[in-house]
């Protein structure tokens, strides 16, 4: 398979993941961590090798190594492989997205911008979720018809911060994630919900139903929650690891223990509680963006914006969420045809943000 | 269809969803309810009737009114129906199920005494079982390998009590079950845990498995879990109405809302606690007895003299289970070959126990 984003915390449990079920690497694709990569290349042998940066090409150990968005393209044209894990951060995948399903390949897919980008216009029959919460609605659904799916969120770094402090929250706080270790985008996007809104979209596209919502379940022990017509719910429950939903995305079956079950008897209690709108701004346009889903697009962009202004102590926490929520107000009626709309309006947005913060 | 046992909870509840399906009631079996029964008579017009005892014949109103334990096998014998829900209490259900299934018709089983009892000599192609956690475990089942099945119980009457009071509990305070509203007989054994030991057997003969066990659950929001090879638990949430499992086992496909569905963010919190021998001294047996289940007969018969002790307070509420435990002691020995020795066993086992007691 070629994987991309091979240093980052998922590319790093395929690789385990590949190795327990002895799947061939034919590419490995990363961004600047050149050490680990090496050890990478060193243990897996890879045919192929992209790295984001030509100034770190000298750096890695491979006869064969492609640079920057087109290297990426090119890996996964010249790849034999049946299946591409995409593990790489945000906008930047949606395009290796596209190529390979253009391709007819599989796509194992943990890059989530992609479908909340341009999910409408992807065959989502080649697409399969690395998430552990929609890993856990696929396992829940059957022949039944169901009524409501749920997915559970964590709350994320400042879900039990007094309001006050939080406006003052810096990005160093935002990263502290109670539960997952995760890259640092995904978990700024847990501290202001951004992911979990995503994560609707991307159940939206992959199921088919705007009947989703999300409820807050600290513990991270219940991960997906399905609701069914005649009155039944049922639960998804595992333990914090991604390699259970890396597992099912790259094997047919798996009957084989992946992680230890959850033990039921010292795991405590769990509780659902409501999403507010207080903590989180983004969650004022859930309702309107399911209806909407085609306007993911704004909130990605802007949201990407956001973070790194954030990051550079450009803007507060909450001014996040001021910059998104104004993106989607300005961005509200447009709706791309195709991709290269999608391209145009990200760039669009992108412009307004920048020019606006 | 045939209903014994209509004037009870199970069977008040069958004969609602019989109306909503328009199910045709050939036969009613009823108990000493006989107001209720005409009630019933008039409303859903059987062809046939059976009751306890010949006493109350006269009161019946209908013209084809059978009695006592062959009247009920008279009535299954004759009827022209495919299905049986048996709700009958006790061992008094066993030989309806026999007949029942010896005649090759559906058995949707409320009376899980039956399987405690001759679990071996049925064929479990013919049963569905009508019980919250057994439906909930058959809910949740897929084509995945499972490694444990768990079912939940509220803990009963005195799960809060102290145990020092436990020891001077009367019937009546055994009465007040905290989440259900049931017949005498279940609510008792749900004080003694003894219902919960007997959904574990009822269990390994549906699902072929000892890999069972029960935990507490308070609230009865969650009345199953099972958890599979891969690391994934499923668990089954359902409102505290039999009308659910009854519509499945009396319909192929069930596509439209039986009951409302689990309010998650008004439910509170859920905890699964350890079922503990020293409040539930039926417990001690519960390894033992699930490597021997053939042994569910010699603590069927004992319960339910010890039950019948128990209200005419002839021994205390703990008195129950040393009576049950003695005679688990007594007969452990014992291997029926053919339903005749079960019937055998079941005698000896009430005569050792009411000499005892």
């Amino acid at each position: 398979m070629v994987l991309l984003g091979s240093t980052g915390s998922i590319g790093v449990n395929t690789l385990i993941v590949a190795k327990r079920y002895d799947i061939a690497i034919e590419a490995l694709v990363a961004g600047n961590n050149i050490d680990l990569l090496n050890e990478q290349i060193a243990a897996h042998r890879p045919k192929l090798v992209a790295i984001a940066n030509e100034a770190d090409r000298e750096g890695v150990n491979h006869p064969n190594v492609l640079c920057g968005a087109e290297g990426i393209l090119e890996v996964i044209e010249r790849s034999e492989s049946r299946t591409i894990v995409n593990a790489l951060v945000g906008y930047a995948g949606l395009a290796p997205t596209l190529k390979a399903t253009e391709l007819g390949k599989k796509v194992a897919l943990a890059n989530k911008e992609s479908l909340v980008v341009a999910g409408e216009f992807i065959d989502m029959s080649l697409i399969t979720p690395i998430d552990s919460e929609h890993f856990g609605l696929w396992y829940l659904m059957n022949e039944r018809p169901f009524s409501k799916l749920y997915i559970t969120a964590s709350g994320g770094a400042f879900r039990d911060w007094e309001l006050e402090k939080m406006k003052d929250a810096t990005f160093s706080d935002a990263l502290k994630h109670p539960n997952w270790s995760m890259g640092n985008k995904i978990t700024i996007d847990s501290a202001t919900m951004t992911n979990k809104l995503f994560e609707l979209l991307e159940a939206k596209w992959l199921f088919g139903t705007s009947n989703i919502d999300a409820v807050i379940e600290k513990r991270s022990i219940i991960h997906a929650l399905v609701e069914f017509v005649d009155g039944s719910t049922t639960a998804h429950f595992a333990g914090v690891d991604m390699k259970l939903p890396i597992t099912f995305a790259l094997r047919e079956k798996v009957e084989e223990a992946i992680l230890p079950p959850t033990d039921l008897l010292s795991m405590g209690s769990v509780e659902f509680l409501p999403i507010e709108a207080e903590r989180y701004p983004i969650w004022n346009i859930k309702e309107h963006i399911l209806q909407h889903p085609h306007l993911g697009v704004v909130v990605n962009a802007a949201n990407e914006v956001a973070i790194e202004a954030f990051q550079k102590e450009q803007c507060s926490f909450f001014g996040m969420s001021e910059i998104v929520l104004d993106a989607y107000r300005k961005f509200e009626d447009v709706k791309a045809k195709n991709i290269d709309d999608i391209i145009e309006i990200d760039h669009e947005v992108r412009e307004y943000v920048t020019v606006l913060s």
